[in-house]
Parts: C-alpha cells; structure tokens; sequence
C-alpha cells in the first residue's frame, strides 16, 4: 500500500470515542482523552527524585537536624506506649506465623518480625493512642510511615545515625509535600492522608538508605503511589492505626522492588492518570518542586503535650497553668467558666464520659483532670481518670460557652473559688504548637509518662539519650535494640 | 449548672464549620458535614458480609461451578506463563530475603514463600501477559486478585476441592459487584479497577475458608477498602501485573488480621466517607446487595484466546477462519482489506513493530501473523514472531479501514488472492466473548501453548486434569504442588 494510504489510515485513528463495552481494550491500550481528568504536569516525580537522591547530610540545617531529632525521639516515645494496646497484641499474634527472619525488633516488646512486618509493627504501636507527631498544615501524621520503615530497615542493614537522619529529614519532606499538593480536597473527599502521602515518605526514605538511583526512586515512588491506604471513615477503630503501619510496609516494599529493578512509570505522581488526579481534586505541583533544600516541612512538625485532640489543647493548658501557679486544690474550686471555639463542644461535648476514650472527646473531663492531675497524657484518659469521684465532681462544675472571637487556637478561662476569689487565663496558642513548642524537658516528661509500665525507668532513659544522640551514632538501630523489652 | 444550661450548650454543638488549621481535631473527631460527599447507604458491608459467610457450595448452579472451574484452568495456565518473565524474576529475588515460612509454591517455579508474598508473586505472574480472564462489564480481571490469596492460603490449611470453588466464586461476586457499583466512573479516574476491586475478593474469598464470623467479615471488607491497589498510569510497566498481585496479598492480610480480632468499621463499603464515596463519583450500591445467590457474576467472567487487547480479536478470529478453512499459504495473498471499528487504529495501529510486545498494538501484524500462523498466543507477539520475513511482508499487505456501522465488536475482513479470488468473512462476536466462549478443548490448547518451555507436557497435562477435578479434590492445593517446578 502507498503511503498516503498509511498515513490516511492513522489520520482516521485520532478519534477517540466512549466505549465501556471496550474498557478491556482500553486497559490494555492509551487512556482515553476523553476521561483525562486533568492536563498533565512535567517532571515532578523526577525533580522530587533527583533531590531525594542527591540530599546529603552535611545541606542539612542544624534547625531542621535538631527538629528531626525531636520528631524521632517523639515517635520512639508513642511507639514504646502503644505497644501493649490490645490492638498490638492482635497483630502480632495474627502475622506471627508468617513472618521471615526475626530481622527487627518491636519497641516495648521481646517479639522480632521480618523488616516489612516490624515497619508495620511500629508504625501502628506508635499511632494508636494518636499522640504521635502532626504535621497541622496537612494533618499528616510525618514519623510513624517513614521512621518504621527505615529502622527496621537500619536493623537488618546498620545505617549511621548521620544517614538515618537525613533519610528520616528526606522522607517527611517527601510525604508532607505531596500531602500539601492535595490538602485539603484529598482529605475533604475521605482519604486519610497520614497512610496515603505516607507511603511516599517511607519509600522515599528507605529508597534513600538503599542507594537507590534516580531512576529508581521514581518507580519506587511509583509503586508507592499505586499502594495508598486509609480511609477516614475507619476513625476510632483498630484501622487507624493500621494505616501508619500499612504506609511504612507499603512504602519499603516499593523501594525493596525498585532496587532489584521493578519498574513502574515515569510520572506517577503528577501524569494525566497519576495519582494526584487520582486521589484528589486539587493539584498544586510547586508545592512538590519548588524550595526543595531550602524550605523545610519538617520544621513545621508539632507534638501532642495531652493525649487528646488538638481541640482541647488551649483549655487543659489553661488549667494546668492556674493549677501549678496557684497550687490549687479541687476541693476550692466552685466553678470554671470557659468561652471556646464551636469546634470544641461540636467534636469534644461528652458530659458523662464513663471509658477512658470517651475522654478523649469530654472537654468537661479534660480541663477538670487537667485540674485535678496538673497533666493530660494517656493515664489522664484511662477507665481509671475517668471514673476517678474527685474529677466527675470536678468536670460538673465545668461550663463552656461558644463566645464569638475565640479562635481555634484560643481560650478563656475563669475559675472562680469557693472563697469568691476568681482566677483568669487566656491562651493564644496552646503548648505544643508551632508558635509555642514543647520543650526538650516536656518531650523527655512525656517519654517517661509512656514508656512508664512498659518499660523500666533507666532503660527508658537511655532509649532517650541514645534517640537525642542520633545524629552521632555509629549505628542507629542502636535504638531499637534498646528500646525491645529484654526476654 | 442546670440541664437547661447543658442543654443549651449542647445546641450550640450542631453547628458545622471549615477549620483546616484544626484538621487534626477532625481527624480524631467525626467528619464535618460541609464535607461530605454523598448521602449515606446502609448495611451494604453487612448485607455482603452475610452473605459470603452463609453461602454453601451446594446452592451454587452447576452452570457455576463449571464456569468458576473454567475460570481457575485459565488461571493456572497462564501463572505458569508468566513464572519465567522478567518481572517475576525480579520480584522472586526481591522478596526472598523477607519471606516468612515456605509456606506456599510458585507456579512453574521451584522457590517456596510464605502465603502472603506467594500470593503476590503468583498474582503478578498471572497478569503478566495480559491473558487471563476478564469481567467484561468491569473489565475486572477476577481469578489473579483472589484465587492468588486462597491458594496459598490452602497449601497451609488444607481445604477441599468443594470449599476452594465456593471461596472462589465469592470473591470473584465480591470484586465483580463492587466494581459494578462504581464502573466506570471509578475507571475512567484513574484506579486499576482490578486491584482496587480485587482487594475485596481476595479478603472476602479468604475469610471464608477462614470461618471468619459475620462481623469479622465485615472488618475484613473495611480493612480490604483501606488498601486499594493501583493506577492505570502504570499500564505498560511492570507495575500493571505488579497490581493484581499485591490486591491478593492485601486481601489476604486483612483477612488474617480480622480472624484474629483486628477492628475496623462497621460500613467501610457504602458509609458517608467509605470506599466507594472517597474512590467515584458513582455509587450503585443495588449491584452489590441485589440478587444475592440468584445472579452470579462469574457466569459472564471470559477467556482470552489470543494475547492481546480484545480490539483486535474479530479480525485475528477471522484470518484463522478463512486460514483454516481455505488452507491458505502466505505467498498466496496479495491483499487483505478490513472495515474495522475506530478504537482499532486508535489503540493497535502501529504499523511497524521492532520487539514483541509493540506486536501487541499492531492490527497489521496481528493479522498477519494469524494468516501465517493460525495463532495469536504469546508466541506470536514475541520478537521472533514481529521479526519474520513471511509475516513482515504479509503485514504490508493489510489494510484496515475505519468503516462507520462496524461495532467494536465486529470486523469485516475480505482477502485478495493473487489468483483473483477473494475470501470475505464478516465476525459479530469473536471466539472469547460472552457470546461465542473459547470451548474447553480451546482453553486446553492456551494452557498447553502457555506451559511448553515452563512445565514438561506431561506434568502440564496432569495440572489441567486437576483443574477440571478441582470439585472433587480432597485437597485443592494438590493443583500447586502438581504445577510447581520438579527441583
């Protein structure tokens, strides 16, 4: 035939038309012009991927290096307390008889999994009481998908605590900045964005410590993108924190394949069917590419002083404040005025709590055991508070009142005495965020608080001192090996 | 204070505001409703759950059970093709290292993993070719997501021939109808519809030879929903087979986790920020929850006889009809004119294939191989095949032309002999659709074509008698370890 036939014949081929009862072909040929979604953007997975790869320690920040070292000992601290939650038990039981070579230890416990099975371990152990570290412009939940996945990888391969940290520092950059490309639609629409941008964050990290090329990062990523897990709707079962430790396992597994050279597609994240025209109905690319090394997000990572949601931070820091100025008692106190934003009694309007978690959605009991204990860490929100006569007497006295112009952030408390004196306290912005940090000495009180019970007292000291020494360690799962409970 | 006081405080809750720099409070709170998507269904997960619980082989019609063992046979032949590529290499090699138990075989292959990962790679290496069965109204893939999961999982538990074949027409309902209640919207977004989908089958499949309870079920489905797998950006890597794999994997890991009393939510399906919400714009939920026990999906699961897109599959149909029935030889024909559907060129019309898979997406060497040939299984889309002098010169002689009126489904095929005479065949429906289904001699001859140069013909053929028996077997796995390599 001529080729004016030929190129007639591919002419007619541009046509594109709808035709369900052809998605097989579809599937197996060109996605359809017709269903793109989205224009395509260039070269985003590859510019993530370049800097991913390239990223060395010594660009670092000493601000960033010094936040990062207080993210790390923040999980290690959550992970170490969850891990003899019934929702840990459950698991290990449950993925005991499949698991390979006892290659990485479980904080808090004698147990030893196969890397992917330890990443999921502790990445659930250290989400289950919701403590862990939050990333507020996304919500994202940054060390629990990426730090389990490169320990347990550090474990079976001994990485230095230089290295670790920079993968750990790389990985949140990767997670929380996929995770702005999407907020808030993908989150609006019912993704939990912590296991979905997490996977990224673990493959990304663990790609990093593997040596990964370029090109291999990007189909690591790639098989991240195609692995998202976590829906919303599982809030307040066992599956939330299931869907840290999903991430960090699905995210190792992607980086383990793309090293032997399993192949994905080039442009995963960002391609007309990747996965943020996928997963969401906002695209916002620069927030991927653009400051990389310069703009960090993980300077932007908070931690939860109280046990709860950020909801109540304002109020229970309010009240323990009075409490240690004043030394009060609750035997004086009438009556504790607060004027709140509606989200506070919309999300955390319980009067009665009588379980432990129930508390965790009472500002009534939140602000009274704040009163009461001067603190609001797990114990504070156990049967035990709960039901404790003294603060049930406590959070009837209680009374907060949605007062326009109190923001989010902020607070007014009253409390007014039996003797008629009254003592006030507004806040601003709660303990633990980013305008006011908890402190080195609060981070370590905390990890003391979680780890109390599980594991002894000067064993979990030195968990803390190797973690606030990380950036220095020759071997950086020395800190697992510490932090596993001696058989 | 007064009940009225708390009464009124309580009111004040109701109201619903956009506070993304509270997203954590909304994480660990209930969703807000200005968010939300779509109205809320109820017991759609339960009402499945019940049924995959409650369903017994003895209610299942023979048409069934013949066609869901049709659907395994196909399965199997074309695992065992795909043992040797590349992409299982390369995944075999990656994932020993972390592998738990020898637990399970790999078709074809003598390496032995724990059921998880055999899952995967057995899932992988059935997709591979692109050959396996196809849910045409989804264009689903059943049999790799599920029959992946359950039999590994029956190399460890032993389960009967009986049992096997009911597990595999649950899941194969479970995946078909939940696609069917978000097809093609969720399609044309982007999802692999085979991994998202398949998920739900493997942990439905596998929780019932688990004897998971009712609600154990119904957690297993909403851990199933928090791990979609795949995206159709990855078509054409080796990410695409990379998909039913891990979609059998993860199906059987929510399964083991529910059975040992792992949580998640109660309407993970069809709840306001469940699965099918968060991943379509469509939501049928009537195709999951109608029909039950009546209507069987896997009755309109088909079979590939060529190893390509079905696009080209009328016109490969009928160059080996007239091949056949004319006795054709190539140096006969001086032309061979098609009317053909648009998508025909728009997805195969590359004119000059260099390597073999490019054979794939070209009408011209499709059909000329088919005259040379009488085939179009693996072999003749392989580097060899595109390379013939004979089918080279004779793909210069085909002439597709787009021809208004001619539906996907047909073609319009004339041959010209350079002895004058021409030849016309016209298809409506080619062998492999619904409506002219390959005949289980057909299927035979595809296992047979799939496992010479993998399996010696003997062992293939003692594999197939298996299958055909699998109703009968004492012990389904009896069918892996029959088609594992001899060491």
């Amino acid at each position: 035939m001529s080729k004016i036939d030929r190129r007639a014949l591919i002419a007619v081929a541009g046509l594109a038309l709808a035709a369900p009862e052809l998605g097989h072909a579809q599937e197996s040929g060109k996605p359809q012009d017709a269903a793109a979604p989205k224009p395509e953007a260039k070269g985003v997975t590859h510019t993530l991927a370049r800097y991913v790869v390239n990223a060395r320690f010594e660009d670092l920040p000493e601000t960033v290096r010094r936040e990062a070292t207080r993210t790390f000992l923040n999980w290690v601290g959550v992970a170490i307390g969850g891990s003899h939650h019934e929702t840990l038990d459950v698991a290990v039981s449950a993925l005991a008889p499949f698991s390979g070579p006892p290659q990485a230890g479980l904080f808090g416990r004698t147990e030893r999994f196969d890397i992917m099975n330890a990443a999921f371990l502790n990445g659930v152990s250290s989400h289950i009481f919701d403590y862990d570290d939050t990333h507020l412009k996304t919500v994202i939940h940054p060390a629990g998908p990426v730090a389990s996945a490169i320990l347990a990888y550090a474990e079976m391969h001994p990485v230095s605590g230089r290295d670790f940290l920079n993968a750990l520092v790389l990985g949140i950059e990767t997670e929380c900045r996929i995770g702005n490309a999407v907020y808030p639609n993908h989150y609006d629409i019912g993704w939990h964005i912590t296991g979905t941008a997490g996977v990224f964050g673990a493959a990304a990290a663990a790609g990093k410590l593997m040596g990964l090329t370029e090109q291999q990062m990007v189909f690591a990523l790639g098989l991240a993108a195609s692995q998202p897990v976590g829906l919303r709707e599982s809030f307040g079962s066992m599956n939330k924190s299931f869907n840290p430790g999903r991430a960090a396992a699905n995210g190792l597994f992607a980086a383990i394949l793309a090293a032997k050279g399993f192949t994905s597609s080039d442009g995963m994240i960002e391609a007309k069917r990747g996965w943020a025209n996928t997963v969401s109905t906002k695209q916002d690319y620069r927030e991927i590419t653009e400051g990389l090394g310069t703009r960090y997000e993980s300077l932007l990572n908070t931690y939860k002083p109280f046990a709860c949601g950020i909801v109540m931070h304002p109020a229970i820091d309010a009240a323990i404040q009075l409490r240690d100025e004043q030394h009060l008692k609750p035997d004086q106190i009438a009556r504790v005025d607060l004027k709140v934003h509606p989200l506070v009694l919309e999300l955390t309007g319980k009067t009665a709590p009588q379980f432990g978690l129930e508390g965790k959605f009472s500002i009534f009991h939140a602000v009274a055991v704040a009163l009461v204990e001067g603190a609001a860490g797990e114990k504070q929100f156990s049967d035990r508070a709960v039901r404790d006569p003294v603060v049930v007497a406590l959070r009837e006295k209680v009374v907060p009142v949605v007062t326009p112009g109190i923001a989010a952030a902020q607070v007014d408390m009253t409390v007014t005495l039996k003797d008629g004196r009254t003592l006030h306290r507004r806040i601003e912005h709660a303990i633990g965020s980013v305008e006011r940090p908890m402190t080195d000495a609060a981070l370590e009180r905390k990890f003391t608080d979680l780890a109390d019970g599980v594991l002894p007292e000067a064993q979990a000291r030195r968990v803390m001192a190797l973690c606030w020494s990380l950036e220095t360690l020759g071997d950086a799962a020395d800190v697992t090996r510490a932090g596993v409970a001696q058989a």
